[in-house]
């Protein structure tokens, strides 16, 4: 977030050079996790050992309250979800509650193409954030690794026999990799003769993206992972059945490759809160928070679990609600819902294409104008039951007069609690307000329950999202969705959680759309099961699961000193 | 080795179980590396800071003496290298020297082929060996991502106008994977129309053969490791001249994702020795010896080093002589030549294709037969000036006829000192005689010195290996090798060191040729510059940089268990 904040405030890898952070296993001892439980990775960074999360379990239920960080629909730039959900966990302590965070873990592909890291910023980062945004503890290098090999083996069996019988224009199991590499979307493998096997066409896919991804961040250990990684379809043989991992005899050698990675990772924030930072899928077509084993930890370790969705109330907060909830303990007790007056300005003044530089002036009016996004945000979470909480994310630009227009709208018309937060300039101190809103709001009765039931056909559970969150009139299922949902349901997938796959530029399905899109349809191109995860995944419209390169990468300013020192990376 | 050794001997992976480790901080210190050298990753396994490095190179030129472990041609299996030089350095340990042991880093993806690990055997293995074979610190991941790096941008430069006017068709930069996936070998990428930009064949090789593996292989520090980087060639223009990786400005993000790879890895053989396992770079295409920042580190230490070249005398010896010993401050001072039973009778039997279960059998006169080999392998290490031991790599079915008709033929007729070694089964007990020949060996005046001078012709190097090393009567440059020169030479590549790209399975280019090849012409069919490392790579034959998985991969046979042990990698 660095670029956007101004200069009065050092850059993200000033403020991470200047403090000195502690050992993690002294970060962590107060709240219950003893060194034995830790696999050290350096100083700063451990993960945490299976067995002591079995000892956790064993001790009782997850007595910590779930606080869910999401967003309104943002701009391209993003309001600072990240940096409110740590900057809330440093005010929750600061308040003298016992908190702990827990984000997704960054894609190592992205980083070298815009500028930017993904742990956080200003006073709310958390450490150590060179680490964070490259290799990490390598869980990704091991989701590439785990996810090519399952890809191998299957072009492998082709190639020594096809006993499976596998129909090979009917493969749903591309490559990985964790490059921002376009030319390898749409690629023709297999060339070369007879000696390579059978040339077929195939692509690579963002390893965030992998369903392994979303599988590693549902599993609650090594059985549920290997049972999870075992029923994922990897392609459909000549009569229409599905083959998974398991048909290839493939799942322990992927869950192998995956077992180090399943240990959730512990680091500590720029004011020592532990954070967990484990996980890191897709939001759209899978369901975009961080991993479960994590949220568990922190919620047996601490009063308060402060964790993150990605994008918006109707993408990754619905999910987590809707899919996440079931299967794991987490049910939130209070949404923070993280608004900014640059994004209220860009719905409020209807603006596509994204012109940022556009909304640094002030306008109250455009805020204003903005403000039924934000309302429609607050309904849609305030159908599960779960109190809400606005947090005005301030950044530099913001006048006063348009921050207290929302704060007060909020307020006085929304009926909700809101607070300005200013944890980017000032760390946990900027939010404290917020937090303790949402220590208020947390420790109401829950009434949390999902929108819908597992029973319910797949129609209707995508025609309950589509109505009640996205605000559609209906959904239109292409012809090629409805022999989706026939085989699916002949194949037993329909009981499951779904999870839409729509853009995060809109709440309709249509990017150029802000506000809150009133009289469209939603179209329905593709439904396929990610019977790992335990989810169908729903097409709304063709998803760039590999991104690209900018005409000038980040890559090309970053600097490695003599020291080891970088610049350039933020 | 494991399926090799029968069955009186525990498998590697119930060895390695039974051991007791130490803390990875407590098997250094001795040897002069406190806590705070090391960045722990987990208790077994540190890396050395560069930190470090420096203060060792301030404190004075390394004292300690280089024992480089080859072989004799060997069979498909390997004749037991590394296990050599695991025991070996235990052998040394338990004598009283002060020894440490370097070797090269596994390849994730071989290990999901052919059962078998990559770190020793027996009771000459080097621990963790689980995490040694699977991810380990993560180098090979982080080699795989730099290479992937730079060919993004590589494509992303040519997509957004191609400002360098690369030659799409002369790029020689392939995409990396750490995974045997053959139809990866040849492929087409760029499909799917303007938005990914210009389709062209391109093909992935394995990350172990990028130059980037030999690149850090070679580099004495984080400046080193840039500067060769910047002038890797990954295509030409189309003027013909040179395109580097510092031409696309992608050096420094390369070395970014690198700086923590460059670090030495240690940790400990099963008798506590410390051992160096870091970088693996082919042996044909590249030097094929662990990083020369290890070798270093470790001469520094200790007064011996056992360090391990990959294959033969002809191929990881030969450049360890011609090429590294040229780069870095280590020169050998005795070699231990690595040969077995099983192989001799293989060259006595003349032996193609290979069935080693045939080769079980007593044959003293094959044997005899396979002497040759041996003695041509002594002859070549005896050129550079440097003492040479043979080491009898005892397996299980040997006869002590056998074994004694080797050790006596070498003392006897080829005046050099021999020793059965029995350091898998045994341990460094097993390697007691070795060590001691080797220690008289090492201690001798060195009189070490490459076979060719840089400045001879590019022609002249390649005629001096061939003829002098390989035993052809000459060579021959077939007309693309000819151009490849007059190019090369014009451009001022031409008083760098040679790489010769030769098959292990013979003396000769032809895999089928036991023994001692004899009135054959080598053939030589392309020369290209591997500018980062500093050598020119010289191809006599196509060389497979891209294996694939066989009928009943090792894969299939794995098992992860719920308490996180594994069975079926070894």
């Amino acid at each position: 977030m660095s670029a956007d904040e101004g200069g009065s405030i050092p850059s993200d890898y000033e403020i991470a050079q200047s403090v000195t952070t502690k050992h993690i296993t002294d970060v962590v001892e107060p709240y219950g996790l003893e060194a034995d439980d830790l696999q050290l990775l350096g100083e700063e960074t451990a993960k945490v050992e299976l067995e002591a999360i079995e000892r956790l379990r064993e001790e009782g239920d997850p007595a910590g309250k779930t606080i869910l960080v999401t967003g309104m629909t943002p701009t391209p730039l993003g309001e600072g979800k990240t940096v409110t959900t740590v900057g809330l966990g440093q005010a929750l302590n600061q308040l003298g509650e016992d908190a702990l965070v827990a984000i997704r873990e960054p894609s190592l592909g992205p980083v070298f193409g815009v500028k930017g890291g993904a742990a956080g910023g200003g006073y709310s980062q958390v450490l150590p954030m060179e680490d964070i945004n490259l290799h990490f503890t390598g869980d990704l290098h091991a989701l590439t690794s785990a996810h090519n090999l399952i890809a191998t083996i299957l072009d492998n069996h082709i190639k020594q026999g096809n006993e499976l019988d596998i129909a090979v224009n009917w493969i749903n199991w591309p490559r990985a990799i964790d490059m921002n590499d376009r030319v390898l979307r749409e690629t023709v493998v297999g060339l070369g003769g007879d000696v390579t096997g059978i040339p077929r066409e195939d692509g690579f896919i963002l390893t965030a993206a992998s369903e392994l991804m979303a599988v590693l961040c549902l599993a609650d250990g090594l059985e549920d992972l290997k049972e999870r990684i075992a029923r994922i379809i990897v392609a459909y043989d000549e009569d229409g059945d599905p083959v998974t991992v398991d048909d290839l005899g493939a799942t322990d050698a992927a869950a192998i490759l995956l077992k180090d990675a399943l240990k959730p990772n512990v680091v500590q924030t720029i004011e020592g809160t532990p954070a967990f930072v484990h996980g890191g899928p897709f939001a759209n077509i899978a369901h975009g928070t961080n991993s479960l084993i994590a949220d568990e930890v922190a919620a047996h370790l601490s009063e308060y679990l402060v964790t993150e969705a990605g994008f918006g109330s109707d993408l990754g907060a619905e999910k987590f609600m809707n899919i996440v909830s079931r299967f794991g303990d987490v049910e939130p007790d209070a949404v923070a819902l993280v608004a900014s007056v640059r994004a209220l300005k860009y719905h409020g003044q209807d603006m596509w294409p994204p012109d940022v530089d556009a909304l640094e002036e002030e306008d109250v009016d455009a805020v204003y104008d903005g403000l039924e996004n934000l309302e429609k945000h607050v309904r849609n979470l305030q159908q599960f039951g779960v109190p809400v909480v606005v947090a005005v994310n301030r950044f530099p630009q913001d006048t006063d007069a348009e921050v207290e227009a929302v704060v007060e709208h909020c307020e006085d018309e929304l009926g909700v609690p809101a607070a300005e937060s200013t944890v980017f300039a000032e760390g946990g101190e900027g939010g404290i307000e917020l937090a303790e809103h949402l220590v208020e709001a947390a420790d109401a009765e829950s009434e949390f329950e999902p929108l819908y039931d597992l029973e319910a056909s797949i129609e209707e559970k995508i025609e309950t999202v589509a109505t009640e969150i996205y605000g559609a009139d209906g959904v239109e299922f292409h012809s090629d969705a409805r022999d989706d949902i026939d085989r699916l349901t002949e194949l037993g997938f329909d009981d499951v959680p779904i999870c839409l796959s729509k853009t995060f530029h809109s709440l309709s399905d249509d990017a150029s759309e802000k506000g809150v899109p009133e009289d469209w349809t939603l179209e329905v191109n593709e439904i396929y099961p990610s019977a790992g995860a335990g989810f169908l995944v729903v097409l709304t419209a063709d998803v760039l699961t590999l991104p690209g390169l900018p005409a000038e990468p980040a890559a090309e300013s970053m600097e490695l000193h003599s020291d080891g020192s970088i610049s350039g990376l933020f």
